[in-house]
């Protein structure tokens, strides 16, 4: 199982219930594809957004985020943790 | 004590040896700013790393990577978190 990290933009003024909503968007379809979320952070300022996830492959963190309705392509395996 | 998360960008190739001597110069000054890296992470592929830090602001953050010789001004605040 791999770690990812992903990183959202444009979301300005998103609310912490907004986030909630979303995050739990993901959590209802996640065991599709093996994938699990974490955590999810807000920077209402810069709009930044990002999800910790834990999953087999990019990919499958990619289409539960597509399918949940916010799309990303910017998703990163953290191969090294320190 | 806010938390941020900052993004590095052009790290190709690098080691966990690598970045877990980056953390360290970190860590070995934080205290002057009052921060805490607690985690750095990084997708050799891409060539990003992230840093999950607290801190009084984020300049103090901004000033320690810089101090430690790798300086971002990608560091966002996580006002909101789920």
């Amino acid at each position: 199982m791999a770690k990812f990290l992903d990183v959202h933009s444009g979301y300005f003024g998103v609310t912490r219930e907004q986030l909630a909503e979303a995050h739990a968007r993901d959590l209802e379809i996640e065991t599709d594809e093996g994938v699990h979320f974490e955590r999810a952070w807000l920077d209402p300022e810069s709009g930044k957004a990002f999800c910790l996830a834990t999953g087999p492959t990019r990919e499958a963190v990619v289409r539960i985020h597509e399918r949940a309705g916010h799309p990303t392509g910017e998703v990163y395996e953290l191969q090294i943790e320190v």
